[in-house]
């Protein structure tokens, strides 16, 4: 399904681990290009610490003026996995087993040691919710309202991502294309601006940089039409042709 | 100076590069680091559009309840470079020339084509503003009453945090220690509990893994106390020998 409405999504991403800085945050960019080619844009994002008000807030803000909250992290067996019981705090449900996040877990682990107590942990869920399979290990994901919960280990949220393809409603998927220069962007600032001014529905980022002793920057057109987004592409390209910069398909 | 007290700063990250998924964020975990060292906790981080009630938002949200707000991208002199505009205008003030800003840019650009309308954009402050020097290109950035408002290229960020480094009031600067076990968590999960439970003023982090075949975790304890640091590090190593598993200093 696609039409002319823009459908968003926020990302909560539970973890002390990337507010510390032990861990480099993969999440906020595999969800945000996933989301791209589901139609959807990622809107905002916030990083929360393991504590169940700061959860709890950025969830219900956030759930509510986008169509889609995806969260990642804290949905683990230990004591610092506290996501479940603050999202169900968050709207206000009973955390409960989900039976067949259960069975799943007694399969996985049954030449793993068995099911205990803190493994069963990771089959509780809000009142109300389902599951999105996990192919990479035993714990599933959830699915409860607008609301997905998600690992927080990066190819076990690949595989969740994969799990969900296809069946969130989107709009258009937002186009772009990549054009590089060896020019510094304030020389240019102008012509930028102009163009994305006279192309409807297209933006233009600048993204510069320094590199081989030289200053250049590449310039990313978005757009949902195809053919507004080729016409801004061209005009930026031959406005730069103008001041005399070669530009590079694609970026540098 | 050190104390008790706690020491909080959140992040805002403007740029619409982030969200689309083009760019991967290197400015969280830098900064992380970077405040630690300085005894100050990163709390929360945002990531927002190039859209400046979004910007407004979120910087009047979390400077008001942070010590320090740091802001990184949108300051360069592109069209969508809004970041000056937007904290200008959540802090009611209007946005000026900053002097020295611009000595620096004409020094800069000097030998560069020299300065033009959209370089000296690069100059423009929120009112009353003081300058964060960077020595990696022209364009200084800027502290403007508990805000520090950064590049978003993360060497020049570097840059800045280099330049601010022991001028920002702190606390203790949080210690961590990191051991490593190939155990599964949620065999040892209620031991982490407890653990954590018995050491006051220690928090610990359970990362497992999947790695050569088998499941481990590192687990990292923090604390502003390096006695209880090493207390609580100590009772994690004899209670995870006491199940049988060795566990590796520093982690795996």
């Amino acid at each position: 399904m696609t039409s002319n409405r823009i459908y968003t999504a926020a990302l909560v991403i539970i973890g002390d681990e990337i507010l510390s800085g032990r861990t480099q945050d993969k999440n906020i960019s595999q969800i945000a290009l996933w989301l791209n080619v589901q139609g959807i844009r990622l809107r905002e994002v916030r990083v929360v610490p393991d504590v169940e008000e700061a959860i709890v807030e950025a969830v219900n803000t956030l759930r509510a003026r986008n169509d889609y909250l995806f969260t990642t992290g804290g949905i683990g067996p230990t004591h610092d996995d506290i996501t479940v019981d603050a999202i169900a705090k968050a709207l206000g449900v009973p955390v409960v087993l989900h039976p067949i996040a259960k069975e799943i877990l007694e399969r996985y682990y049954e030449t793993r040691g068995g099911v205990t107590e803190q493994r069963l942990r990771m089959a509780r869920v809000p009142e109300g919710a389902d599951l999105i399979p996990n192919k990479m290990s035993g714990a599933p994901g959830i699915k409860t309202g607008n609301i997905f919960i998600m690992a927080g280990v990066p190819h076990i949220t690949a595989g969740m991502l994969d799990a969900l393809t296809g069946t969130l409603e989107g709009g258009a998927p937002l186009l772009s294309h990549q054009i590089g220069c060896w020019v510094a962007e304030s020389e240019i600032a102008k012509l930028l601006g102009d163009t994305e001014k006279a192309h409807e529905g297209c933006q233009i980022g600048s993204y510069p940089f320094f590199r081989e002793g030289r200053v250049g920057a590449n310039f990313v057109v978005r757009s949902t039409d195809a053919h507004q987004l080729a016409a801004c592409v061209e005009a930026l390209r031959s406005g730069l042709a103008g001041f005399g910069y070669e530009t590079i398909d694609g970026g540098i």
